[in-house]
């Protein structure tokens, strides 16, 4: 039976959507076992409240807890007995399979290079998001681990999204497409002219992808860097709830009726509801030795659910082992 | 009268749209006088066809055209008699007031640069684009003419930006913004950290500008370099047609009537065509001595007739005597 380890005081509603995720996964798969961490008495109690038999469910005391706004750094030297220090040890020890937080990711990312490590051969870990398209779910990668960025630590991003695309978002032969300010070989940053020049040999890569072909979904792993990255995958998360107020504000919306009006929200809500990252699930910090995944600050007890199946699922198809095959 | 000389040749569709939407800025206007320029009978077999009597419109021989797609700097090297060229040393000359072409916009930038020289004190001349917002138009620059900036050259585009929001969008006070990955002061790449720091103290900077909050309006000049400027601008402009189509493939638009999902079409398209560029007109090359416009490849007559008199507009604005004042 496989272990999960969750994050109890990751997020903003702690403790009671992480555990009520938790429970939720419970019911849901009589195939795994749970590990909650935090400050013993709160988790306990919140268990309780919450009416869990405490099959197939221990609670680790972790008496510290990381502010979502801590500084990573100062928050990893300081706290060693957090619930993120404490889980992603016990990973390490192989007394659990995989660790999820809703909480800090800075604080997550830099724990779980430092306890877990990289694996053999990945320059930097990184981090993806789904996005939506016409097309489809697709993967960006990286959306704001890596700032500044290598072509070789690019073509890696590539890879490993591919694998994760593949296993993780059941896409049969991702392409992966180079995101850039022109279609020609030449165009854009020295970085990603040089990782152009590396990838543009492999069958999977469909070449540059532009600003206009990311909603249409033009490859199925987006590659760019962090910067780039947070700053497109923070538009896209933005777009139907702002296109609805600048609907809204139209003089075009004085000629509705509330019905109509309801009718476009509810049609533009609908039609982007199956790219909610809370039916997705979380994404792990690809590139790193263990399965370490990281949820919005924001999660509800259905995303916190759906990230600990995704954890379970990145275990059970062996993604970081295909990694290293891939990188190879 | 005010001279405006028009690239006959360039875009997509010469030289009907830019003969069309020339004797569409006469018609409104009648006190500027239009050059066109570009191979002489081609031209003026044009104008004959579409009726014009000549009043107030010159036809100047350009034979040689510059494609689309041709290198910018060997097309300039070896076209020494294309309309860009020769448009542009007229202007440098003082036998028009501005030039504005939907032609090769490296081409155009770089004849620019070239034959009117940059204005003095001005690192790096600079494009940017109208960006829609809940809060109304925004303008965002640099959008491609600049990959690799300076921090100087960010606080630029800025300064620059705001004298054209100001004159030409009629924002009163317009504030600037810093496209970066957080709020926080001390993230992003090293130029953006820098500039902020450059920026911080003005009254007119209200911080850093996320992906989330570029529909939103946070800012009224969003300053970023022409990469990340780029990818956002056709991303931003790729919205409206690619919502419809996740919307039209969805599993809810089987339960809509096509009169419903009319209705859904044409409101989004009308709410957002306020930005449609057409009628905003073109975009100035800023920190360029002289006045210089782009226009979109595709531009219909009513854009590049737009274009005309945003050309004429930032002659009667003096905008580059405010840019100069601006920097100093």
């Amino acid at each position: 039976m496989l272990k999960i380890a969750i994050d109890a005081v990751g997020g903003d509603h702690y403790p009671q959507n992480p555990v009520q995720g938790a429970l939720m996964a419970l019911k849901e798969r009589d195939d795994i076992h749970i590990i909650l961490l935090g400050p013993e008495q709160l988790v306990s109690d919140e268990v309780v409240k919450q009416g869990c038999s405490g099959n197939r469910l221990t609670v680790i005391n972790a008496p510290e807890i990381i502010g979502m706004d801590e500084s990573p750094a100062t928050a990893l030297k300081t706290k060693k007995h957090s619930s993120i220090a404490i889980g992603l040890t016990m990973h390490a020890q192989g007394k659990c399979d995989a660790f999820f937080s809703a909480g800090n990711t800075g604080a997550l990312l830099g724990a779980s290079m430092f306890i877990l490590g990289k694996i053999d051969g990945v320059l930097r870990p990184t981090i993806g998001s789904i996005y939506p398209s016409v097309d489809g779910i697709k993967f960006m990668l990286d959306v704001g681990a890596n700032i500044e960025v290598k072509p070789e630590m690019l073509v890696q991003f590539g890879i490993m999204g591919k694998v994760f695309a593949k296993n993780m978002l059941g896409i049969a032969n991702p392409r992966l497409g180079l995101m850039n300010i022109g279609e020609e070989e030449e165009k854009g940053r020295e970085a990603v002219r040089q990782a152009y020049a590396l990838l543009k040999d492999r069958e999977d890569f469909v070449g540059n992808i532009e600003g206009r072909d990311v909603l249409q979904g033009k490859a199925d792993v987006y590659i760019c860097d962090g910067f780039v990255g947070n700053l497109l995958l923070k538009l896209g998360e933005s777009i139907p709830e702002n296109i609805l107020r600048i609907i809204h504000r139209s003089d075009r919306a004085k000629t509705l009726t509330q019905e109509e009006f309801g009718l476009i929200k509810s049609v533009m809500l609908d039609a982007l509801a199956p790219f909610d990252y809370q039916l997705v699930g979380g994404v792990p910090f690809l590139g790193i030795n263990g399965v370490s995944m990281v949820g919005h600050g924001g999660s509800s007890p259905l995303a916190i659910k759906n990230s600990i199946l995704s954890a379970e699922k990145m275990v059970q198809k062996k993604v970081n082992e295909q990694i290293k095959a891939a990188l190879n």
